[in-house]
């Protein structure tokens, strides 16, 4: 019984990768399109965060059918429910760069991100894609060493935060709007962080079984 | 078998009424200190934001103990793990309270809201409390006509919220902190707002059985 449980979460994290994929795309299209201009990567992104909804509807569902079919002992119950947590933090995820995508879209053809911030928009987007694909990383390979790395990589996203609100809260040379747009967007791609290391957490307990407390 | 899950639920219910008072208070005490300038209720949102925190590891692992003592049917199951949704919507909710809490102690003594900005705000916290304070009556009494209110509420807020925008954009006359404060505050008092809709379907979903997709 035990066996054919493990099976099928491992079908379930096969699931996840493909999320995670579509996950680390969503951002990279939403930010070409804020720092490029280009308007066709922000409707990819919009339609990537739909079906990346959808992909979570059906790993809850699947998990459900799992646990009924299965019933499974305490630990096990906890690795299902380890998995769902991924895909919630990996929704958000989506959502947040679907927010980065619709801020370009509305100050569209004026570009969101003056030349003082895009810099440091260009590092946060650059950490924000690194730690979603390194999530899917660990995911597909295993390999919990690289999960390691997430926490420096958040601390950079931090520190880029902070640059930013140093920047805004400089000698502002722009009107009010592209201010607020770059607080927004600083926020954005700092959350689809933190979701990044919190998914980390649960796949590293996906597959060492080391809960998220006693990870360090 | 399936009487007792269901008096387990119940109890859990009991467990979620009183997170759900926390929440309530956790963003009235943001909000006095953010429109008051008062320090203390800055802190005591702080503190029961961390006590929600804690609550809901509580009723998670209630919640798995509960799947593996009782192996429940698909129908019951879906109930249970309603309930983690709803803790997970009020951690974020005590978050939220305490984004806004601290945002007002990064600025004392100066207020993070200038008084063209400060009716909108005060009018924000006052449809976010209502929010917290009906789903968590919905909880309580199982009154699910109560929770129909939500959405019309949520779309107070969100007109609030482009109300905001409009005085930001408008002429402005302080400084890019201050605006971009008041943007930030608004963002954090409509998330809890979301929260709050998302915590009523699947508090809907535990007493109809209703699922959130067939509620109108």
């Amino acid at each position: 019984m035990r066996a054919t449980f493990r099976e099928q979460l491992d079908t379930l994290r096969g699931s996840l990768v493909v999320m995670g994929s579509d996950v680390t795309s969503a951002m990279r299209w939403a930010t070409r399109s804020l720092l490029e201009g280009e308007l066709e990567p922000a409707s990819r992104c919009i339609e990537t965060a739909a079906a990346i909804r959808d992909r979570r509807e059906e790993i809850e569902e699947a998990v459900v059918m799992l646990l009924v079919r299965q019933q499974p002992v305490a630990s096990d119950l906890r690795l299902a429910l380890a998995s769902m947590r991924v895909a919630g933090d990996f929704e958000r995820m989506g959502a947040l760069a679907e927010h980065v995508a619709k801020i370009m879209l509305l100050r569209h053809p004026v570009t969101a991100v003056p030349p003082e911030v895009a810099e440091v928009a260009r590092q946060m987007a650059a950490i924000a894609e690194q730690l979603a694909w390194k999530v899917t990383g660990v995911l597909e390979t295993g390999d919990a060493a690289l999960a390691a790395q997430l926490d420096t990589d958040d601390d950079e996203m931090d520190e880029l935060h902070r640059q930013m609100f140093e920047v805004l809260f400089g000698n502002w040379q722009h009107d009010v709007k592209s201010a607020v747009d770059a607080a927004l967007l600083a926020r954005f791609y700092e959350r689809y962080a933190d979701h990044a290391v919190n998914a980390a957490q649960q796949v590293v307990y996906l597959i060492t079984g080391v809960s998220p407390a006693n990870q360090d």
